[in-house]
Formats: C-alpha cells, sequence, structure tokens
C-alpha cells in the first residue's frame, strides 16, 4: 500500500484545517500545506495529531506526496492569492493533475483560470463550499463546476464529505467553467437576503413591540420548528446569549454595523449585467452598505428626532404593565391609530386640510382597541413576513441561476442545486425540499407562483402588508421585506407603469416606443424642435 | 481667412446632427463625417444647406479640414464603434489633436482611451451630453472631462453651445479621466430615479384614485410650477397627448414596457463597487427590468388577481358620482380603512384570532369619512411624496459622485456639477439652485440633511408615509419611492439591526465582531465545534 496522499490541500485557516479533518475522517490520506510553516506545524501539532494527515513545507513536498491524478485543493483567500498558488503549481503538476479552487472565487476569474489550465492539460474545478467552520468539519454543501470527468476522480471524496441527507450527499456536478462558483455566489446572496429579513423582523420586534432578546428568541426558535432553516435557527440562539464581559445580552453590545464579502455584492452586480431583478437580495446589500456608513447614521439620527424610534410604543397600543420594564420612555404611549392621526393631523394643518376635532373624539376608545389587537396579532404577522420574504430571496435567486444558465450555458438543473442546498450550508431549511419538487416537476415561470406556493403567499400578504404599513408608519427601515413586497407586487401587475418611461424616453431622446394595440416601433414628434 | 473648420464632428445621428447646427449658429464652421456617406449627403442637402458646414466622405478630408490643434468629436454609439473611430484617426492626427468623446461610454472605456491617447500625445476629452434631441440643437448640459489644457482649447465652442443661464453657460472642466463621463453617468442614474418616482405617482394617481389622464396632467402641471422640473413638465405634456391613431390617449397605448441604456445599471454596480447605498435609483433600474419581464407578469397577473388593481377604489373611499365615469367595475367601493379590515379580518380568521363583530360596526361610518378624507388630500400627499423621493435621489446621486471622486482623484466641485446641470440637462429643475448653494455653503454628510433641505424633508414624511401604506395596503408597487423612505429611516435610525449580522456572521463564518463598549474585535465560540 502506498503512502501517497489522496488529496492535497493548501491554506490551513480554520475553513482548510476542518476540510482536511473532514475527509481524513473519512479514510482518507490527506497532505497539506500553508504559506507559513507555523500554521502547518501547530496545525500538525494538535488537531492533526495521530490522523492521517502528512504535512508539507513545499509545494514541491506537496504534489510529490498525491496519487495521480494529483488532486489539489486551494481553500486560500479569493482574488490574487489563488492565482499566485496556481502559478506556483503549474510547473509541477503534470497533465490530468486536477486543481481545485474551494474558495470564494469572482466567478469570472473562475472562467479565466479554467480556460488557462485548459490550455496547460491540468483539469480545474470552481468549487464553492458553504458550511463555515461547522460544516467544512461536519459536512459541508458542495458545489463544484469545470471539467466534468476532473470531478468524476474527485466525487468519492467530496461524497463523503459533505452533508448526509436522505436523498444522498450535498453535491453534485454543477456544470462547465464557473457554474459552481456562480451557484455559490447566488448561494450567498440568498443568504443576504435572509439574513437581512431576520434582522429587520429583529428590529422590528425591538423597536416597535419592545420585546427582549429572549423573547425575540423564542418567537424566531417557534417559527423555525416547522421551518428548520439554520438561519433562524442560530438567530434564537444568538438572542438567547449572554455577553461575557458585561451583564447584557451579547446582542445588545455588538455593534451595528456589518461588513461584507465580494458575493453579494456580485450577486447583484451579476444580476444587472443579465437583466434579472433581485431587489430583496439587492437591499440586503445596501443595508449592510448603510449599516456601514455609521458616521453619517449618527450624525443624521441625532437631529432628525421627530419620529424617534423609542416612543414608537405608543404606535401600536402597547399594552404592557409599566412595572415590567424599567427605564423605557412610555410617555406618548397610545395607540397605532392613534399614533398615525397625530401624524396625519399635523401634516393636514401644514397642507392646509380643515379637520374638526369632534369628528374624531369617538375614535380613541376604538383606536385603541384596534391598536391592542394589532399588537397580540403582530408576532404572527412577522412570521408570515418573514416567510414571505425568505420565499421571494430564494425566487429571485433561482431566477437568476436560470438566467445566468442561459447565458454562460452552464445548463444548471434546478433541483440538484436545491437538493445541494438541503444540508449542510447556510441557506439549508425545510424549504429547499418543496423548492426541489417544485423544480422537479414544473417549470415555474416564478418560484413563488407555483401551485405548491401560491396559498402560502397569497395566505400572508395580507400580514406582510400589515408589517411593512405599521413599519411605515412608524419609520422603521424594513428595505428587504418591501422589496420583496414590491417584487411581489410589480410581478401581479397586469400593468406597469413603464408607458409613461417609454414616453419620457422618447419624448428627450426619440428612443422610439412600442404599442399595445400594433405591432413595430414609433416615434412620437412631441415638439417641433428643427426650427432654433 | 483660412476655410479651414473649428470643429470636426463624427457621427450624424440626430444628437450629431443637432449639435453641428447648434455650433454653426454660433459662427463657427465644422465638418462632418458619418460612416454612410448617404446620411452625410442627407444632411448637407437638407438641414445643413446653406450653414457653414463642410461634409466629409473620408477621415482623412475631416482632419484635414481642420485648424490645429485638431478639435474632432465623436458621437458615436458608445463601445466598440468609439474604439473603431479612435483608432482609425490616430494615424491621421498629430501631437497636441484633441479626440472629444461626447457620447455615453462607460466610465472605465474613458479612462483607458485617455491613458492610450496620453502615450500617443493625442489630448483626449470624455464629455457627456446631455438634454437629448432638443438641448443638443439648441444648448446641452455638457460635462467634460479629461484633459485640462484641451478644455482650454474648446472651451469657447461649448460654453457658447451650452445652456445659458443667469449664473454662465451649463459647462465646465469636471476633472481628469474619466470624471466627464461618470458625472453624466451619475447624471442618468438621477434621472432613471427622478422618472421611476414620477411613473409610480402616475400609477398611484391612475389605479388607486382613478385619475383621468388629464387629470393626472394638471396635477403635475401644477407641481411644477415653482420646481421648473423638465422631466414634470414633459410628464404633463404627454399626459394631455391625444393619440393620432385611435380616440385614447396616446400614454393608454403605449406598451408598458421599458427599455434601459447601459448608464442606470453602470450608475449601480459602480455604487456596489464603492460601497455606497443608491436604493431609490438601484430600485428605478430593477423596475424597468420587470417591467421588461412582460410575459411574467402577464402570466402572474392573470391568476393572482386576489387584490385586483381595479377594485382598488375600494380603499381610498372613492366619492365620484356614477355617472361622471363609465365602464369602471364600482362594486365594493367603500373606504380605505373598510378595504384595509376586509382584508385585515380574513387574515385573522385564518391565523384564528377572534374579533367579534360587534366591535367593528360602530366603525363605518368613522373609517367612512376617513377614507373620504384621505382620497381628498393624497394628490396634496403625492406632490410631497414626489417631491421627497426627487430629493433623495439626487442625494444618493451626489453621494456616488463624492465617493468616487475620492476614489478616482476627480476632484470634483459638487457645486460647479449642480450649476452645470441647472439648464440644458434632463434633469434640469429649481432644485438645482439650492442644491448648488447647499454644495457651496456646506459639507453635508447628506444633501437631505442640508439645513436648507431639513424642513422640506421632515415636513413631507408624514405625506410620504401615508403614501407608501395606501400603497402597500393596496397591493400597488412603488418600489422608488419606498425605497427613498428605507434610505432615509435607514440614515435616521441612531441602531441598525446590523448588530444581528454580525452575530450571524461570526457564529457561521466566524468573521468576527466589533462591540459597542470597547475596540477591537471579537469572536464568539458559539458552539464547540471541534469535537466531531
Amino acid at each position: 500500500m502506498s503512502d501517497k496522499c489522496d488529496l492535497g490541500l493548501i491554506g490551513l485557516a480554520v475553513m482548510g484545517q476542518n476540510f482536511v479533518l473532514n475527509v481524513e475522517s473519512k479514510g482518507y490520506r490527506v497532505a497539506v500545506y500553508n504559506r507559513s510553516r507555523e500554521k502547518t506545524d501547530e496545525f500538525l501539532n494538535r488537531r492533526a495529531d495521530g490522523k492521517n494527515i502528512k504535512g508539507c513545507y513545499t509545494l514541491e513536498e506537496l504534489v510529490d506526496s498525491l496519487t495521480r491524478p494529483r488532486k489539489v485543493m486551494l481553500l486560500v483567500k479569493a482574488g490574487d492569492p489563488v492565482d499566485a498558488v496556481i502559478e506556483s503549481l503549474i510547473p509541477l503538476l503534470d497533465r490530468d493533475d486536477i486543481i481545485i479552487d474551494g474558495g470564494n472565487s469572482y466567478f469570472r476569474d473562475t472562467d479565466r483560470r479554467a480556460e488557462k489550465m485548459e490550455k496547460l492539460g491540468i483539469r480545474y474545478l470552481g468549487t464553492g463550499i458553504s458550511g463555515g467552520e461547522y460544516g467544512a468539519l461536519h459536512g459541508p454543501s458542495l458545489m463544484p463546476g469545470g471539467d466534468r470527468q476532473a470531478y468524476q476522480e474527485i466525487k468519492e471524496i467530496f461524497r463523503e464529505a459533505a452533508a448526509q441527507t436522505e436523498e444522498g450527499p450535498c453535491v453534485g456536478y454543477l456544470g462547465p467553467g464557473s457554474a459552481g462558483h456562480y451557484v455559490k455566489m447566488v448561494h450567498n446572496g440568498i443568504e443576504y437576503g435572509v439574513m437581512a429579513l431576520t434582522a429587520e423582523i429583529y428590529d422590528f420586534m425591538r423597536k416597535i413591540l419592545e420585546l427582549e432578546p429572549e423573547e425575540m428568541a423564542e418567537h424566531f426558535a417557534r417559527w423555525n420548528k416547522s421551518r428548520d432553516s439554520y438561519l433562524l435557527e442560530i438567530t434564537a440562539e444568538i438572542l438567547r446569549r449572554d455577553d461575557d464581559k458585561t451583564e447584557e445580552k451579547l446582542i445588545d453590545v455588538i455593534l451595528d454595523t456589518a461588513g461584507q464579502k465580494g458575493t453579494g455584492k456580485w450577486s447583484v452586480q451579476d444580476a444587472l449585467e443579465l437583466g434579472i431583478a433581485v431587489p430583496c437580495i439587492n437591499a440586503a446589500v445596501n443595508s449592510r452598505l448603510l449599516s456601514a456608513a455609521r458616521n453619517e447614521r449618527l450624525k443624521i439620527s441625532r437631529e432628525l428626532g421627530g419620529l424617534k424610534l423609542e416612543g414608537l410604543s405608543r404606535l401600536v397600543g402597547v399594552d404592557r404593565s409599566e412595572e415590567s420594564r424599567s427605564g423605557v420612555d412610555r410617555s406618548g404611549a397610545g395607540s397605532l391609530e392613534e399614533g398615525r392621526q397625530r401624524v396625519d393631523r399635523s401634516e393636514e394643518e401644514r397642507l392646509g386640510v380643515d379637520r374638526s376635532e369632534e369628528d374624531r373624539s369617538g375614535e380613541s376608545s376604538l383606536v385603541k382597541q384596534e391598536g391592542d389587537r394589532l399588537r397580540e396579532i403582530l408576532p404572527d404577522y412577522l412570521e408570515a413576513a418573514l416567510a414571505f420574504g425568505i420565499l421571494i430571496a430564494y425566487a429571485e435567486g433561482l431566477k437568476l441561476l436560470e438566467a445566468a444558465s442561459e447565458e454562460y450555458g452552464y445548463e444548471l438543473d434546478l433541483a440538484e442545486v436545491a437538493r445541494i442546498w438541503q444540508d449542510g450550508c447556510i441557506i439549508r431549511a425545510n424549504l429547499l425540499q418543496e423548492i426541489r419538487r417544485v423544480y422537479r416537476e414544473e417549470e415555474p415561470v416564478n418560484l413563488f407562483f407555483s401551485p405548491r406556493f401560491r396559498d402560502q403567499i397569497t395566505g400572508s400578504t395580507a400580514a406582510v402588508r400589515k408589517v411593512v404599513e405599521v413599519a411605515k408608519a412608524a419609520g422603521l427601515a424594513m428595505p428587504a421585506l418591501t422589496s420583496a413586497l414590491d417584487y411581489y407586487d410589480s410581478l401581479r401587475a397586469e400593468e406597469s407603469p413603464a408607458n409613461l418611461i417609454q414616453a419620457q424616453r422618447d419624448y428627450f431622446g426619440a428612443h422610439t416606443y412600442q404599442r399595445k394595440d400594433r405591432e413595430g416601433v414609433f416615434h412620437t414628434e412631441w415638439q417641433d424642435i428643427h426650427n432654433i
């Protein structure tokens, strides 16, 4: 028996270490290399100690350790480092050896590299990996694309390392070139959407319903019961977590600015390139950008306090005893309608509308009741809104994959994509089983329009609308949810207002327009511009 | 006196023809060339007949006709055609001659070309031109960037050809490289935003208030009186226009799908690249994409008719006599609150909430009154909402310019940009005088936050919220307006919910997080993942 290794892995950050341990645990021998020798030593001495893992201190050593065709996997930072490693590997590899890029590479980089490798006779697999540290160790979702034959060589290892479901391991060949990295990019786009939606629902519960983290955690946990969504699950856990440095909940001491890596941004940029609207995902990316403009936000919020979020309780008829909470300014607590009417009235005064006080005096107890009822029902509405938004985020992402498959020749099987996402990855949820069935059995014009989701969607829109209305009345931004609703409403409108846009474009730029009632392209002489 | 020409122009589509006639009318002699000889002949025989315009049939002839340093302006289709013409010109031009690209070139193309020309000793000016056909002829807004000395050579011609205001002609040197084309790109992004906002307000008036085009035109014309906004002005004219093929208004027979050129898309893509959120402009681009997915829309709208837009009158307490309108289904007409409550009730039933009918019976006349009042006041609210949205669209665009200036070294003077946009261009409006003053006198963290706009903004938000609430309750998409409001609400929130996003990212990806209460970067061991 040879002591050669089955897989070589370059890059021993946590993801790399965990993936190596995962593969080794399935009975494979793995050679590892890291640019800094210390990291390799540390790994060998600790987590890899006693395992079937060979440490290498040069790329030559790594390559020489591998069975043929050699399978070298990169888990290094996307961008230039990937090119640098590949350049170093080229002279060491032989024809038909295989390079697997397991990072979050930009799909156009993957296409460029795959093309170059093909010319050199080296086989290339751009492979998306999702599941974070935990998934890398216990079974991630693997999204390989590129050289189909090369996939056959790595298939066994990938299938064993991947998350396992009743419907098979969460891996499968996705398509040529950058198919795998594209699918991973869109996976992350959907992830951005779902995260933004949970954050907005959290924000609503925190600022409008004034719930404590533990209470919100209960809601998220309950909502997750039938859904088994990883992101809902960890949201509940996060909200329950105590800070170990203060007496507070951890969530309350974390800074409210979110970073972003390239994939969310790329999803939106390429969606625009392909002419596909992904408004919910798009809003999620924009929200992170706005959260990062913290100084701007703080300056503006200090001055534009007319509708301070702290005082929003008055908008939803808060009816909790004063004793149960301390330190919160409850002045002005009333009902949603009272709150709105207060706003409306001053606006109407500004606009010169006469509205006698008598008209209104009879309303207060009624609107108070309305507010109380609303407060009671809002958590259920939030659940429906979250589910609605999440379905739209997936629908947008899958629509983008459909267009990309067409444009870039990936020939994606969306049912297979949904199957691969069913476990191991960050956006895993029961929902994906349903989505898989949709794409196996139908060719929906849009995911949400599938008969399988029709009832859910139509049954939840009233709740979504109410949530958005309350948020907008209260001055709470919910861009991802609102964009999801606007996406839905745009697509279910028999007539869009783009006839006016066409007319405007023809007016100022002679761009011509089409008509409803006859074929062809038309231009109107809107004014006689030829006479100076 | 030499019979040499002051300017050479390549590309005789309407914009080119009009700009030549404009320059010639100011006393200059212009040489023209078009790839197809027929177009040149047609121009010479008709519109250029008797004018001081020289037709050329080869580029050599054109170049030979010009005084030195030669000034050759391109008005050809952006993209490859520009490169092709430049390649042909290079061997014909001498050191210090000037190429001016007046098209909507992608700014990175302009940078690439400018760099190449610099090496060849040819001076390059990427120049945005706005104003459409009319502006090209009567005075456009000119946005030149690139070689500063070259601008001095063309300055006189540009200043005479540009739109004239009390504050000078609408032209000025903007900055090096692609500064001019970048400013024009963002101009167009703002244009997308304003157009989408007018289209959404039109949609609201059409579908919810059920106004006729003439009535809507009156509103737009009235709103425009103090604003002098070109896009509002032409919207009113468009809505009044009769179709010359049918008995209908032209707006009613134009197809509801909008095309788009690159500039809107590029604005959003580069905003994402620079980490700047431009949600209103972004939503405008997405709306055009969704409008173009007409088949998808029609299929979906045929089935998801639960909240048909035709029946929306019931939502806003329409109180117009039946006689005044025919052919409209008025069944179910009621009040806004009644309509909402109908929706709510079924939703509450679904969610198992008990709500006795008795609670509600007393409300109907009150909510009817509320609905009637709302209907009366909504046009004023729409005006406020439109003004709010437009200010946000400009704010987003200027924020993007600020970031781009920093990133690309344009050193833009935003007051000068606003001055150049004051007339001639598509987004011209009185508002730009105010904006100019802001950037002359302040360094606002955000345009809308300037004291100059503070009252307008805070005075209009109640109306904006009400418009969005009604639209969302009714099922009408208003993504540009809603995104503008969410942008505003995001920036005036003291706390964003991105603390949850940070926690989620740290949970699944060990991305670390920052804290509110201490410096540094933190990571929580959310679970013990190292034990398999």
